[in-house]
């Protein structure tokens, strides 16, 4: 029986090129977010059904759920929010306010679609279990401080209140959460469906999008201010809306300059969040950012090429004329080692130099030193740049600190 | 309804400190596996259940699987040998040898119990397309150098070489790799349910137990004593076995002195991992690390402490007497995180001292700065140390050196 020998649809698999870069760009977040204070958490893959169950409203219908040997209904991680509510609830010794990053993996048995999977990471980072307004700017502190360590220089976040839509219905809510897809007249369109005239409609628009920044964005942003955060980094949108229901205060949404793929980031500030599980009046603060679409950017705008990272996590190759070449090659693959250096041996004794500049340059290796009888007696070793093709013969101390 | 408040059984959440700690463990090893040219690779949680099926033999009962809404049968990772195998099979163009690591998690319906979860991370590294016995070499000399940079010093990487075992059974190669828990009257008993006789099977046993170090293991040591791995950090072991059925050259077996709980990692070269994907004569060797028992033997030995580790990702928290004294506070954290030192400010401002040190405490944070009045005035500030209680006002810059 021939095996499949593929994924199914929506499914990746991430080859050590963008397996390291994304690994770099998570290092980064993990970094910005412990530098304020927050800290790892990390849940299961499977919670029980019912834990998941009732939370997601029409969205319930994606959760990947099955039955275990067990008879168990069991369900895999649909996003990081319910399991933290969990997490608050069931571990009542957790420190609050609970300060908490999380970068694990979710799944949602979406429509595969461009840039649209049914396995991703999620990069989540909030503040559970207080109100004060110090939480929000420092999550909006927090963004905007990741977003500079990535290399990103023009982007805002974009920040309404929930108030600013009192009395309206959740359907018009979400319509003009698609304002940029379906212009100002869908979303007129919609408030008219909910029995409004065409005048009255358009009326009730203006009002939203002429509303004036609340008490609570004004105090956002004189913390912001305080916290030094640049003004071009923040402004408030009155028709910025959210498409989940839980949102009760601020709102944020990340936007790249530039980037046409939609907010790379989102999130806001939701009451009663463990309430379902037993906790009530527990109020957090969040936001997620979406690391496929960073990703994306970030190769759009050359980012990874402007903070110097190469595609290899290694550094050089030594290449060999022979079984005694490729075995002085260990003794100087242990000192580069030592030193940091991250090095490769290539391991047959059979092929041809060319043969081994091949393999380095697949991988993509900046530098391959090659070892010969000449190289093995004199100690001066042939240092060739991959990309530019400079050889240079050098000791091995000086390749050492050349490299490091 | 009441929503469960839990996991299900054999499933966990890491809490911060716990989770840091095993990011520590994890990044040691990457960084390690990295030194030496392995790079990393990710592949999908979930895989049609025909790419896993027949490939485990009679474990293949604690594979979770079950059917999407599509009418697929998917089943989530089991392995990572597996899915690297598919991977190399489906992408002609990756690199030969393939040298690559990985760290996911991996699912098994198995029975909970002490240390034995239905989620752990595998932590794997392994080199594939060569046969050349530089790549084991290589493999051990990664081990051995990644426990070490986890602090660990009395180890042994246990050497066998399954040409030992030729005519053996593998039911009887299945009681051997129990030895230690079922001794050799044990495995005696289990070579005569083979139809042997007393006499015979103690013979067998014997024979096993006094094989000399066949030429390959020999070329192995001739090399890791080339990559100067010291002496007492490998020995021979002819009864060593290995449970899978797959490997067909020299296996491995990571052990730690005084640390009853069983081998920390294992592992082997394999042939013809590919070929049930259509990808004949492709030979590899790796080892997997059981990174559940590592971080175990770390907690016992108090290799934590002894490699300095805090608990705490944060180094410092600001705690405040009321409004103004917190926003002051924001200042002092900005510059605190510019100069990369983890910063909290305490959020509320209607807290007492003691409850803010509570909290500080309940984290684990090692320092603390009070801001009052006074404080604000002078620029003098009160930096406490939280292990051992002493306090000493200084600059903010004094602060940053010393915290740094």
């Amino acid at each position: 029986m021939a095996t499949k020998v593929t994924t199914p649809k929506g499914f990746r698999d991430f080859l050590p090129q963008e397996s390291s870069l994304r690994a770099f760009v998570l290092e980064k977040l993990r970094k910005s977010f412990e530098k304020f204070g927050f800290e790892p958490l990390e849940t299961s893959a499977i919670e029980f059904a019912e834990t998941l169950k009732g939370k997601y409203g029409e969205e319930e219908k994606l959760i990947y759920e099955f039955t275990d040997r067990g008879g168990r209904q069991i369900a895999l991680r649909y996003d990081q929010t319910v399991p933290l509510a969990r997490v608050v609830s069931q571990y009542p010794t957790l420190p609050s306010p609970f300060k908490r990053y999380q970068v694990q993996p979710v799944w949602r048995a979406e429509n595969p679609q461009k840039g649209r999977f049914r396995e991703f990471i999620q990069v989540d980072f909030d503040t559970v279990g207080t109100e004060n307004c110090l939480a929000d700017a420092e999550i909006v502190t927090t963004a905007v401080f990741s977003m500079k360590a990535l290399g990103f220089k023009d982007f805002t976040v974009r920040v309404n209140d929930r108030s600013v839509f009192d009395g309206l219905s959740p359907e018009t809510i979400r319509a003009l959460d698609k304002l940029q897809k379906i212009g100002e007249t869908g979303v007129i369109e919609q408030i008219k469906r909910e029995g409004y005239d065409t005048a009255q409609a358009k009326a009730l628009f203006k009002r939203v999008k002429n509303s004036s920044p609340t008490k609570r964005v004004g105090e956002l942003f004189d913390l912001l201010e305080n916290f030094k955060v640049e003004k071009d980094k923040y402004a408030f949108d009155p028709t910025l809306a959210r498409g989940l229901d839980y949102y009760t205060g601020l709102i944020f949404e990340l936007e790249i300059e530039g980037y046409s793929g939609g907010s790379v980031g989102g999130g806001g500030r939701y009451d009663d969040l463990t309430g379902i599980f037993g906790l009530p009046n527990v109020s957090g603060v969040g936001i997620s950012f979406g690391i496929d679409r960073i990703f994306d950017v970030m190769n759009e705008l050359n980012l990874f090429d402007s903070i110097g990272l190469t595609t290899s996590t290694t550094k050089v190759m030594l290449a060999h004329f022979g079984e005694d070449e490729r075995n002085y090659c260990i003794g100087i693959a242990s000192q580069l080692r030592y030193a940091g250096i991250n090095t490769e041996i290539y391991p047959d004794v059979t092929k041809k130099i060319a043969k081994q500049f091949d393999y380095a340059n697949k991988k993509q290796i900046p530098f391959v030193i090659v070892i010969g009888g000449d190289e093995m007696k004199s100690g001066d070793l042939a240092l060739k740049n991959m990309s530019n093709g400079e050889q240079e013969k050098l000791k091995i101390d000086v390749i050492i600190s050349k490299l490091k």
